[in-house]
């Protein structure tokens, strides 16, 4: 818990991640930042010279007037040339892969629809290396890491996904280390050289919502669509929990006596809130895999269209999402909660109902609002928030990157 | 979020407790502390001597032989004698105070019983101001600050508790200003003048477990009796959420369409597991306030007695909490539940049902019976950590209390 003593080297590493963090809220000069940080002048540029030579930080033009003495600086931002981050997502009906660079824009994105359940994992992290070749190929900027989104836990053992019914996976799937190797397979020697981090979909999801949809930084992200999953950020921070588990909902229990889930329990979220359970209710369950290639798209379509069984189907969903959510907001009291993912697309059919049962169940506190909003991002959260993930990264802790033995 | 520079002083305070923290985890030589931190002898001699002179290390004896050559060195440890915690408790039907010093001893405590329900602020508040009196008047240590447990949420107002249905108070008390106030007025000008935390009780009783009852630093802890509330220690730290209403679980929502609460909403946890419905379920509810005094008390004597409606009661509030706790395991993910308060005393008749309900619901991994189990501090435990607040306060940033200007 504690860390070591604090010398000489820890303290330029904090002190670069200092100044690069205040550089990322925006553009700075090296004046400017003497002024925030309590740095003297020379330190600031010593260090804005080291992460200038990591191409961390670019010059961008004369300063805004400061209103202090003497000529303006020049201004300092992030090098959207610089060190990039690079997103995986295995999805249980899609693949996905990006690159975002240090500013935060999206240089190349695919996302591609496959069946990934029942598939072994091998092939599906063959497919992805693929698919990570082709759209880490083009032009600079060249990510400085790698970050997979999986539809499960990841615990203690780094870069293993714990588990995945929904993929149908055996327990303990070492992505990271089998990518690496899948990598390397299709060529992408350069890629399979770059530090792997294999995180929750959800969890990622709630970083792209962090950082492209201004949420609070106490959030809770309700990933649902081909499952059910929910992460928690506690003062900007993922909430893991002990074993890596945090967020696991889908067998959250909603109706202690409601029908048998597969899982051995009762009434859990799942039942109501499911792909299955969703479909089924909606009158579409019964057409095995036809249309459910995108199935959000046709129960989107659907209830636009005024189909009463789907809106039917998606308002009892949104209601047990509902009491979930009430039990999340009275246990962890996120500033917000997030509908994202599918779900977050179908909002205007499943949030109303979300909202009623929330409204009514959280009675410590006036109810508002803007406690509960679907996702601007949609499906696309997990995939984005994994490249930030790697620029979040580098940003907090530039030293990695940088050439001194920091 | 972030910190600012890293400076001289800052190391300086840093470095205090550090080594204040590597002996409080057990006796040190200051060779230890010289291997262990990293630090230089001659630094660590310095950082001894200021806490030596700030009375938080002794010289414990001679070190046990290290192994190192040269003759031992003197063994140092956190000074029995030097500052310690002044804890207080508001209970709904007793008030609490005591002494601990900074290893831990309890040197003083009194616990009273007497119902605070309905009563006014102001006359709670000069009973405790009383007691606390009473309490901490004796030998040294004194105090070096104040925590007080509360019945209700603490919310970004430092020192107000939120709210508290359970004594039917009005929103917003600033119980730290007005205990303060209240000390004066008893004379206790000493204890008027120390810094005074008001913290959640479940949450003082989370640290408690942690400190007392060696418990992992992922816990929840369920305080249940006269009132209901959870508390979340992630990695030993205090889970408060965006409004400090984390862990307000009374009202969590365990069969949505149970019975109606008085909150608004129908089926929540107080409906199955609150004093009211236990009471009422063992055939006691009827009896106004006749032995309600110690209520948890006359249930353990008659279960133990083997009355059936009282054993049933008991173990229909343990199912209930069983599946609130479910919830807890799937969203937070604690390393163990431990059910504290009046309830972990009724532990024998409370805790079989409620692990059944959580081994039946928790299904994304194996259970393992140490994940649940009763507190051995039963109504105890918010006063002690209270109290250990403060010199947990203390031992993580002795530069509070140094003289250097740190």
């Amino acid at each position: 818990m504690r860390s070591g003593p604090t010398g000489h080297r820890g303290v330029r590493r904090g002190n670069l991640a200092l100044v690069l963090g205040e550089i990322a809220e925006g553009s700075r000069s090296r004046a400017d930042l003497a002024a925030i940080t309590g740095l003297t002048r020379p330190a600031v540029s010593s260090l804005v010279d080291e992460l200038t030579a990591a191409r961390l930080v670019t010059e961008s033009g004369p300063a805004e007037p400061s209103g202090r003495a003497g000529r303006p600086g020049t201004a300092l931002a992030l090098d959207p040339q610089g060190p990039a981050g690079l997103g995986a997502e295995i999805g249980l009906d899609h693949l996905g892969a990006c690159v975002v660079d240090l500013c935060g824009g999206v240089r190349a994105r695919r996302r591609v629809g496959i069946r990934n359940r029942g598939r072994h994992p091998e092939g599906v992290l063959a497919d992805l290396a693929e698919l990570l070749r082709q759209v880490a190929s083009g032009e600079p900027p060249r990510p400085a890491g790698l970050t997979v989104a999986v539809p499960g836990p990841v615990g203690a053992a780094e870069g293993v996904l714990e588990r995945s019914p929904g993929l149908g996976w055996p327990p303990r799937v070492p992505v990271a280390a089998a990518l690496r190797v899948a990598l390397r397979e299709t060529g992408a020697t350069e890629l399979a050289a770059l530090p792997i981090t294999v995180e929750n979909d959800a969890n990622l999801g709630a970083l792209a919502e962090l950082r492209l949809a201004d949420r609070p930084t106490d959030l809770c992200h309700l990933l649902a669509g081909p499952g059910l999953g929910a992460a928690f950020l506690v003062d900007g921070r993922l909430l893991r929990g002990a074993r890596g588990f945090a967020g696991e909902i889908a067998h959250l229990p909603v109706r202690p006596d409601g029908p048998a889930c597969p899982c051995g329990a009762r009434g859990c979220l799942e039942q109501y809130a499911g792909e299955t359970a969703v479909l089924g209710a909606a009158g579409l369950g019964g057409r095995g895999g036809r249309g459910r290639a995108d199935w959000i798209e046709a129960l989107a379509q659907r209830a636009a269209a005024g189909d009463t069984a789907v809106r039917g189907a998606l308002a009892t969903a949104g209601a047990a999402l509902g009491i979930a959510a009430a039990g999340v907001v009275d246990l962890v009291d996120p500033g917000a909660v997030v509908l994202g993912g599918g779900y977050g697309e179908l909002g205007e059919w499943v949030v109303p109902a979300m909202r009623e049962e929330m409204a009514r169940r959280i009675t410590t506190r006036p109810w508002q609002d803007d406690w509960l909003a679907a996702s601007p991002l949609g499906r696309h959260g997990p995939l984005l928030g994994a490249a930030l993930h790697v620029t979040a990264t580098v940003i907090a802790d530039p030293g990695l990157l940088t050439d001194d033995d920091v």
